[in-house]
């Protein structure tokens, strides 16, 4: 292989420009070249990249979003389109593809491959940390980090007055945001889609802590929660007790800002590792953690399994601090 | 003067702490004993109190929030409530105030001072801006911070996707918050309630900097912008434009968080200068800043004159940098 | 059993608070009374105390260092000493102690546990991760994140002038810190004492970098580097290369502040177990992370055994991608 | 004028990006282009340049250093050299500089302004806030966050352990950053060129402190304290006192970091002000910021008066505050 493509796709998270830039050097060092199809899949479809060398990714491990750009692009589920993309890469040169994005992007990848052969490696990258095959995708330290230190500040208000904190961050279907948060947090109640407690017990959780003289009291709700959004669940539970209340969406903070240590170090593994993999001949596969360590993972099986809930004995250790 | 008191009132704010600190060491170090009235003017009706020696304000200089606690007290609206708060402070031998917090604040001590010769120093503590006799209130530099460092994550997202961003940042009467955070945090625009500019402009502003390539946009909207909040702007501007958009609501996470080293300056210098006023007889005064130092301001100035208008040279300057 | 003790001991790391937390809200949850030594065994030795109760370890989850205060206390070395302090505590009620510190302090621990039958539990916190038993001590992950953070400032500096920094991290027997720290800021070079590399690949390898146009150069050493502290490699490399450098040694500031959300969840679920371990009858354990997931390791052989060397594919890892 | 030259001087501060930004978006609204000299008076020496458009400055508002590049240039002392610089420049088109640095660089603009003709304006930049003209300079309000951060890190192990730290930070020649440090981190002590107290009144304040129960022990050295450095007072106060302590060199982690909301909003105001006097028509300026404002300061009265002190009442204050 002399030449590798590589597209950033989806939502963007802290730590894709970590893994554009492992797999950048990893490819150059073994006299591989690269280049960058810009925002996600439009980029292959469109012929728009640039060249990246050693230089093109030097002073951007620290940065938030993509230098490549993302996008979503429905027009990539379209076989046509595909097959128009791949001569295009074809005539670019490029001969196999490290896909930097969540599971969706996986599925266009497994795509061209079954369809046009074109050899294929992903990193995982989502603040969501849904996606199977890895106990944790890059992005996701760094967004439970953000929304920790939002509720900081929260804290200190709520600390300070006595009001109840509804706190929403993200996760439209999957509470490991929220249950990591919770628990970093301190936080008197987490309700997220895979195991919400009912309003009626966590009613009964602070009216029992503001009895024993607690004054800050955080729930942190997940975007997805059932129960509705922050706001439904504050209504809900600020009529019940009568008591003092405000609402935090954190939205779209979480999504950017310097990637953590953590993430930087997952990033810069799985992105090496799997420029390497298709430098070697490897394909259809993404770099995952599994029991903390970094594995080739069957992409096939990343697509058709869903992220197994997350371990929610956090739920109940959050419930149990929560004093 | 042998016993002062100090509380914290209104919405809590960064460096309310640190003026504590200082106020109390300003008067032990004059052989003035210090009691905290818990939850502002709450506390001086219940009469809950905490001695305050030295060492009770140790390693508190840089957290967020108020150790004494904060509330708005309507109660004290009520002159006989006023006489009973009074009565009250003299039992416990407390001979004069300091009041930390915002103008609505100081309203109640002007009353207690103008019923029952209280003597009362105020430090002006508020993230918006808007007291009158100061041109920096405690806690604004310390918000402008936390916006400035959100959009900085927003602008990650922004620039990779080529989204434009609605951010809405605090303040309700007063667009310092929005001003300052849209010149720091480079944005797009920014829509104030003293000098917005027409939807219309910003739409054509926008549109040239697409254009021109631009693929991060910032618009930042002040929570009291008469336009209407970032969500009925952003319809607004993202239907005419038809262009891809998200709403950030920053809220409460504004107002927390361990204060700038500006903000434990000003607190520090004012929660000093006001407790040596008091000690040496002085009454009715506010410390203020103006031209970049510290004096004293009559307080009965500060609640009958309305803060002027933040600097909307800033505005024009904002929209010229946009790119 | 009816009431525990708690302490902290040798150096502090951030984290302590969030396992003391965890700590005592699972034994007064299970009506157990808590008690917090102060000042490690310092406090075991001369009876000081306080009383812990859900109110006294609110809003400290947050914070860097611990509330009980630590000590390295060298007299607790003495057989007559530790006699003295299971009769205090033996006094005072104690039936078992969780301990909150490195593996110094587990020896204290296992010597009272084997002496005089006092049960124990350890939680190990250390910025280190030099504790056998466990993957990743609470303290680790924020202590990297405080230097990565560090670095990322220093690296604007070498991107604007190109000179090189040579930054010493702690570390006196372990590599670990600087390893991570390495990778997440994408050092050009690292040097550990476990398999630090020769300064003459390392001049070999920054020549080819500078011939290549890179700007920013920056080489993490670890204080106990055998090719010396910082400043002495930084000389040898600066004189061979002829190139300017600058050296920063971050020391202390990377043991305290705010702990990440990830070592304040690592703490809350050890800090529980350990209580609950206690509670439920079992002694001489320490609670480690054993491929992700917290286990009850025995204590005798933490202390007899030492801590793997860090990961070094890391080092290989680092120098591939500096560029 | 119809094409300007920008360039970044001397050491870099946070904020430089942000004035270029300004200063390049200024120009080219008024149809003036614009081109970036790298790495200071070296890049118009050899001629090297970048074109500077809108689009160049995108993004770059929230970093430290320079994207141009900065250094020190001795060989622009020699009026020789600036000739050919001058004429280099002429034959780029360039007709006005704008020169973006401290004192040392302004000398050199004032050179070729009064042998060539070249018309020049200044923005300051510096962290130790030492030009005269101007109350505060570009960079200054960043260093001293920085610098309180990381003492709010070091406070954590001081209160835990009881050790005193001695924290040398920037300021070779003033004391700025130091006394505003010292006061927003509530140190003990402060060691400053301008007006340091005697290391005896250190030690008494010391004692007192630790005689009334206090723990943490922060003393802050500036750079250039005749006491010696860090290390040195240190030692003295250490042997006298016989108390642990530990000493920590900041160093040029204070230099980089993204720039303060206070340091943007500076740098912006004072970046576009310099471009447009420049294409007005005005020469020899710098814009300070006088009494809160931003006004031109003549250049020539910049580099013939030293900036003055400190406000050394903060010294005062500080040590009052002690505790």
């Amino acid at each position: 292989m002399k030449r590798i493509g590589i597209l950033t796709s989806g939502g963007d998270g802290p730590g894709m420009n970590a893994a554009i830039r492992a797999a950048v050097r990893t490819a150059t060092v073994r006299d591989v070249s690269v280049v960058g199809y810009m925002d996600g899949y439009t980029g292959l479809i469109t012929g728009e990249f640039q060249e990246l060398f050693d230089r093109s990714v030097g002073n951007v491990i620290q940065r938030g979003g993509t230098i490549l750009g993302t996008s979503r692009c429905p027009e990539f589920l379209d076989a046509g389109v595909r097959f128009m993309a791949v001569q295009q890469m074809r005539r670019d040169g490029v001969e196999g593809l490290v896909i930097i994005g969540g599971d969706g992007s996986f599925r266009g990848a497994l795509a061209i491959e079954a369809e046009h052969g074109v050899p294929i490696a992903g990193v995982p990258v989502t603040i969501d940390n849904d996606v199977w095959g890895t106990e944790e995708t890059i992005g996701f330290d760094t967004a439970v980090n953000t929304a920790v230190i939002a509720i900081d500040h929260v804290r200190d208000t709520s600390e300070a007055t006595g009001m109840m904190f509804f706190v929403e961050v993200m996760g439209r279907t999957s509470g490991a945001i929220a249950l990591h948060t919770a628990v970093a947090a301190g936080a008197a109640g987490v309700l997220v889609p895979e195991a919400h407690e009912q309003v009626e017990e966590l009613v009964e959780r602070l009216k029992r802590s503001i009895e024993r003289g607690k004054r800050s009291h955080i729930i942190v709700v997940a975007e997805g929660d059932e129960a509705g959004g922050a706001f439904a669940v504050a209504q809900k539970v600020g009529t019940i007790m009568n008591h003092p209340y405000r609402v935090v969406v954190l939205g779209h903070t979480q999504r950017g800002g310097a990637p953590t240590a953590r993430d930087r170090i997952i990033a810069g593994v799985s992105g090496a590792l799997a420029a390497r993999a298709l430098i070697e001949g490897r394909s259809g596969i993404m770099i995952g953690i599994q029991r903390g360590q970094a594995v080739e993972v069957a992409l096939k099986d990343v697509v058709t399994n869903s992220h197994p809930s997350p371990d929610t004995s956090l739920l109940s250790l959050a419930q149990e601090l929560a004093g």
